[in-house]
């Protein structure tokens, strides 16, 4: 035998289903195993769920995960297997590596380094580890990290990998998505496995947990820096790679450290696999497979099956339905006009015609009476004077009503359709276009919507979302002849002053710098900073930019800072 | 002059309000020099609010904080001051307390213990400290702590002051309230005091910031542990305190360290003051005064005048109209009924009689008619079939369109009046009764909902709110004869469940421990799980209990854990 075999089983686990979890669990170690892997890793607390958030702070759910851990521990026979779970000593928790060969716990590693910032609340969960965890297998000494350890250069376990002469580095993450993430943790790693002279395995966790994606994409990366292995990204994944083992290295005496040697698995007659490498993906690819995942994983985890949308006619809400299709079938997915005497007649049967396209049912609902019926109970206590963005808001939260009255009766989960931008700058109704269980676009850039929009097209081969939402001027319709850009600067100047502002929290002398003029970045700033109590009731969504709305940033909402 | 006399101001701050807070401190340092003080403290952070929160992150803020800090120091003379700010050392940032003398920065402190539990997320921002700051002045020692550092047994705070000699510690804080946290802050400090053998300090902050309250209750505590002077509660208060000085000390030459000599600055002519101690206060008064300064902190501080509530004739909007008129006003609290067909006679009559007790404005506007115009626009979609929770649903929304209407037109924020009890387990409308500003009662349990409201009545020495309204048994009148208890647990079995399970994570079984049946302990659980969607799209509301809802307890909403 010259080879040692190393299975990563990127699997899509639901926090806090701890028992669901454990079956998984033993049922990829079982499709390991049968590979003739000797070694099979699994994401960061996969066995609870990641992150478990406030969870962790019940010591109840910390015994449970516990006493899953011990009974897949005995399940696992004939490979040895890297497990994440939350540990614990007295009251203390830690993130952390379970090691487990021949139905028996063999040592617990603890994550060194806690992540304490962006989505990250470690620190409020985890005491941090000291240790390092060594094992070696016919020759072939491995070391076991958890996710942030291998993203400090100079940390503790950089130092631990080259004292102990690590020839692997086993890595358990639960790496969450943004675009252009996969190319950050390959740089990442590249700098560890480097720093370090090991191969790094990295395990990543797949799939949707409330407003986070992870998308996969484990990896396999020699000591030269380049990947040698991966694997696909939004979805689950068993990994596996074979290692060249240097018969020499079994005879090395000249590694200190306390380390356990653990027998291999592997039946002698298995030939070398041909590691795999999974397909890139450009930044829409990678985009639009996160808000299809992250779709998914929030309706069926949370025990829905069908969703309610309204239908505007819009490009946000075309972007949103195409994408709900994509994740839930055609028949899952509910459109609902609710045209008013606003509605143009392109925009009305454009929402025929998208629902026709994508084969949805369509339930029509017009507003105009119901809106009438208020005004008139309204006549007296509004007095005398125009209407203004009070009318506009009361039929965007009829509209809220009329869905979450069909989701009330039906069981419906209802999408909502605003784009980050809007957010951003609180271009929307509070308890109207932002009411419903969750915001799928919320952290997709207006920009963005529009080439998601012609990329949705362009993969189906066909006009799904038909030409005329793309080409029109985007508009509310909550009062006549309303253009979005009456209110806001054009999406291509908005969307990188809200970029430079929210994500990277750049002032508005730097952002007028980078040429837009000064008295519209200072309305930018302004209404992002007024609009902060909106987003705070708003609808989770999914995370796809370096800073998401949400607990990624946490802005206060009394707040005269300017 | 045998005497020293520390004022520390209780200030009420608003967070990033840099130019205003460092204002009243420059006058707040006048008043304690106009009062012969030779020191002044001030609260954590005071200059830039607390809690801050991601505003940290943008490095303009940390400049502008400095910028204000240096201004403030060359205002400060004739007295030495102690000013909470955010200090920095290149990307590094510190939750620290300046020592300003005569025009100058003469030393800053950085917190050493930084909390990151409950509601505090420190590390998120701040690097920890690992040095003392000590001064000396008239021959008495003093050194700087903030906050969490005379918190923790054991401290390096704690070996500091022992290992330089100190006679007084000054702790600035931001300690925020729930019931009976004073007793608890005063427990800690006398540990602290015993531990160290120092006269301690505490200057903690006033006012409301989003949902936490910062009670005040600032203290003198001797080190034999009495407390020796306190500051009033729920306001702003200059608490000045004269210690004797001890003669002999300024010729100790036995105690180490780096230490500033500062000059006293009183007059010698000053005579002692006798130093004060607030009243006690009982758990419903503190709880009143927290949703009163709460209210009125929230309300004008994002600059409202006018607030607009909706009066159900029910106990829970009836104590939030009494809380809204005590905080802003009568003339600045407008009341709205809007009866439906389930609506009784007498809860009608008593929204009605509240308004007149309570002299404020009452709108009236009936949902009758808008309720039938939407079910007959939902007649087709909803098909056959007796309606439930969508028609109960659907009353509860058009109310908060109505709300959010006059909200819309007229300026004014909605008070929401959902209890804690209910915002628990889900017994609440989505956009319905959940819709609006700021929740004033959110964290109050129903049977303390109750009680205050007796309290009330007890305190105006009139029937502010109508005894019919305490005596019915609560209803939400969305359905013919509805009762709460139809639903739910009696309120005086439900509350001490969802302490015992939201407030002390105590398991189903250590519950049923208590006394509770198995089957209604099951219950309550599921239901509070099962809303947590609900709860992350709630109004912000004040904290009053050890542990809201909020950021103080942070469950995922895609979670199987049962």
């Amino acid at each position: 035998m010259d080879i040692l075999r190393i299975a990563q089983a990127q699997i899509n686990v639901t926090v806090g289903d701890l028992v669901a979890n454990t079956d998984k669990i033993i049922r990829w170690i079982e499709r390991a195993r049968e590979a003739s892997a000797d070694v099979v890793t699994f994401p960061e607390l996969a066995l609870c769920g990641y992150p478990p958030e406030d969870l962790l702070l019940k010591p109840k759910f910390i015994r449970d995960n516990w006493t899953m851990l011990e009974h897949l521990a005995k399940q696992c026979k004939g490979i040895t297997a890297v497990v994440g779970f939350a540990d614990s000593e007295g009251d203390k928790v830690y993130n952390s590596a379970a090691l487990i060969h021949e139905g028996r716990l063999v040592g617990v590693y603890h994550k060194i380094e806690l992540p304490n910032y962006g989505v990250f609340d470690e620190k409020r969960y985890f005491e941090a580890g000291s240790g390092c965890l060594v094992f070696e297998m016919h020759g072939m000494r491995f070391s076991l990290t958890v996710c942030e350890d291998v993203w400090i250069p100079g940390s503790m376990a950089e130092k631990f990998a080259v004292d102990n002469g690590t020839d692997v580095v086993l890595n358990i993450s639960a790496s969450p998505f943004h675009a252009g993430k996969l190319t950050v943790r390959h740089q990442v790693v590249k700098l560890f496995a480097r720093a370090t002279g090991t191969t790094v395995f990295l395990n990543n966790l797949v799939g949707g947990q409330d407003e986070l994606m992870f998308d996969g994409g484990s990896l396999v990366m020699n000591p030269t820096g380049e990947v040698i292995a991966s694997a696909k990204r939004f979805e689950e994944h068993l990994l596996i790679t074979d290692l060249d083992v240097d018969p020499s290295a079994s005879t090395r005496t000249d590694r200190p450290g306390r380390v356990f040697h653990l027998e291999p698995a592997g039946s002698e007659s298995r030939g070398w696999i041909q590691p795999t490498l999974a397909p890139d993906l450009s930044r829409l690819d990678e985009v639009y497979k996160a808000l299809v995942l992250g779709t998914q994983d929030y309706v069926l985890k949370n025990g829905f099956k069908k969703v309610v949308i309204g239908l505007s006619g819009g490009i946000d809400s075309s972007l949103t339905v195409a994408v709900a299709v994509e994740a839930l079938g055609t028949e899952n997915v509910i459109g609902v006009t609710m045209p008013s005497e606003y509605t143009s007649e392109g925009t009305l049967s454009d929402a025929g015609a998208l629902a026709d396209k994508l084969n949805i049912q369509l339930i029509t609902v017009p507003i105009g009476k119901i809106f009438h019926s208020f005004l008139d109970e309204l006549k007296d206590p509004f007095g005398d004077g125009p209407l203004g963005i009070e009318a506009e808001n009361l039929q965007a939260r009829i509209r809220a009503n009329i869905l979450m009255s069909l989701s009330n009766r039906f069981g419906w989960l209802v999408l909502t359709t605003g784009n980050k931008s809007e957010t951003a700058v609180g271009y929307c109704t509070l308890y109207g276009d932002m009411a419903g269980g969750f915001a799928v676009i919320k952290d997709v850039p207006k920009t963005t919507v529009f080439e998601l929009s012609e990329y949705v097209n362009q993969r189906a081969e066909k006009e799904l979302i038909p030409r005329s939402v793309i080409e029109r001027p985007p508009t509310a319709e909550l009062a006549p002849d309303q253009k979005d850009e009456d209110s806001l600067p054009p999406y291509d100047i908005l969307d990188p002053i809200l970029q430079a502002y929210v994500e990277q929290d750049r002032t508005r002398d730097e952002i007028s710098a980078l040429g837009f003029a000064a008295e519209t970045v200072d309305e930018v700033i302004r209404m992002v900073d007024r609009n902060e109590y909106k987003r705070r009731q708003g609808t989770p969504g999914i995370k796809i930019t370096p800073r998401a709305f949400g607990k990624d940033r946490r802005m206060p909402i009394t707040n005269l800072y300017s």
